[in-house]
């Protein structure tokens, strides 16, 4: 019997267990797919310690994106048949539907093809990362096409960092990366950043000010809040936007007044459910841009590392080091 | 000789006295005006004790709208002649120039005609609060006509309020004004709110979400920020924009995480100055719509009271007390 991830109780990853059950048919919107990679996110280590904006209804299934093979579709599915190679997004209500199995229901609306050539372990983790980078910076930000604008992303070393540095350079823009560990600043220059500022030992607001000769950014992607995200508002440029997607100090930075006073700072939040994949023409618009983005190649996603399904507990306890550069994803067997 | 209000230490009303000094000729692009009237701002309290965004150079003039006859135009001023009623706009550089006084030079390019049939005393108070209203409701708010919009005001029986409620009034929205101050809900209706809210005691959030029908406003202007700021963005409508002016609490209120994320709240800074006035073609929009409006009497400069200049600071006095509706209006003898 086909197994999947749960848990019980809420947790660090040692809650996590698997269980044996056959899956029910899919529904009449629902897609079987036999699962061939998962793409992991910080949101999960959260959401299964019940710190997360959804809480878990106990016992919990967990994962929100991946990969794998079509196996049966619903009755009034006609987008996709058996044989299909499929990315599962995050467009699903994520107290109904979880990835983390070797055999999955999933609504065929939170489905996207996988282009030829790219494989499972890209496409598995491609699409929280460069879904939430693309709306961030381009539908809630106002990245432009050959704009020139200075992007700046703190807490740089996530999959949506290096995915933004990706974006961003695509575009045109130049960015700037912080990261409170002195030793990722070569791995985030490498995975695309034009700058990096190693928070602690340098002054943010400062050195954003110096790299854009007193100008301040034009875009800022905010995942962290607090002091941090405080530093950030204070060297923002005329006109400039902070979109706001994360809060991992855990507590919120100040409504940055003289900023939006004094030089028409604006504060956007981003969620990839409810500000893109909720919304039909900003999620059609993104998917277009970003697999011919992933097929062409000008979007590579950085794996960090992979992990059997068996040691789904060690992963995430890996990303919970904060060690990792990129994406952590996990690859079934079959 | 003629005299005008200056302070030379930092404090509350007590620190203005008075100075008679002959004006300088006016320079080639000032106009030398006989003051009638000036319009006094919360902002002049925040200013003459040194908690203003600018800082006073002292010994400083001070006040920053008004309304006045031309006496004289330095060499390169072709937009008035002497004789001219002319209205004195806060767009000038504030650490230079300030009104009270009873004959002053402020350059041309702050100055905007008085139509014919509108006073000195309603032309002196209009331009801050109707200014700044229309612009953080239109301009920064997205007000738009016949939109039917929501509009939540807090602190909303200064000067601006009033001016505001007339503003969404005349756009076909609805206004929704917060007081801390019991006695003055019923004032605060005859003056053109469509709903008033008493701080403390009710819930401001829930009380828009009944009014709303749980949907939420379209858009806020928040004067206050801290607790009271962060209790009306928890009230936000979906795709709706908090505008932000002031800090009247003190302290600034959190980013709202929530309401920005789940619901697509955006917050805005709105300054009269940087925000409009430094705009040409802002600032030439909204004197359009608000001269017109003036003239024709769809717009009626709420007046709290008037004071001699003899009294400017009982006028400030009686705007530290918390207890006035509508604009306080110095008036200057000839």
């Amino acid at each position: 019997m086909p197994k999947h991830v749960e848990f019980a109780a809420l947790g660090g990853p040692e809650v996590l267990s698997f269980v044996e059950a056959d899956p029910a048919p899919p529904a009449d919107t629902e897609v079987r797919i036999a699962m061939k990679a998962a793409g992991l996110n910080r949101a999960e280590l959260l959401f299964m310690a019940g710190r997360y904006l959804v809480e878990p209804q106990l016992p919990s299934r967990i994962g929100i994106e991946g990969a794998g093979e079509v196996m049966a579709v619903g009755a009034g599915v006609d987008r996709f048949v058996p044989g299909d190679r499929v990315a599962v997004t995050p467009a699903f209500k994520q107290d109904v539907y979880r990835v983390l199995g070797q055999v999955v229901n999933i609504p065929a609306s939170a489905l996207e093809p996988i282009f030829e050539g790219v494989g499972y372990t890209e496409a598995a983790g491609f699409w929280m990362a460069y879904g939430t980078a693309y709306g961030i910076l381009v539908q809630a930000g106002g990245l432009r096409d050959g704009g020139g604008q200075v992007v700046v992303v703190n807490a740089a070393s996530s999959s949506l960092g290096t995915a933004a540095f990706q974006i961003v350079r695509a575009h045109g823009g130049i960015s700037i990366a912080t990261t409170r560990d002195v030793s990722k600043a070569s791995g985030l220059k490498e995975a695309g950043a034009d700058h990096v500022i190693v928070t602690g030992a340098e002054n943010v607001s400062e050195r954003i000010m110096d790299l854009t000769d007193g100008k301040g950014f034009d875009i800022a992607c905010d995942a962290v809040g607090g002091v941090e995200g405080d530093a950030l508002a204070q060297a923002a440029g005329l006109g400039s936007t902070m979109v706001v997607y994360g809060r991992l100090a855990g507590d919120p930075a100040p409504v940055p007044f003289v900023p939006m006073l004094g030089r028409g700072l604006t504060l956007s939040g981003f969620h990839l459910s409810w500000s893109m994949l909720d919304h039909p023409e900003r999620r059609k618009a993104a998917v277009a841009h970003l697999n011919a983005g992933l097929a062409s190649g000008v979007y590579a996603p950085k794996i960090d590392s992979t992990f059997g399904l068996d040691a789904v507990a060690d992963a995430y306890r890996h990303m919970a080091s904060n060690t990792q550069l990129g994406k952590i994803i996990l690859e079934f067997s079959s």
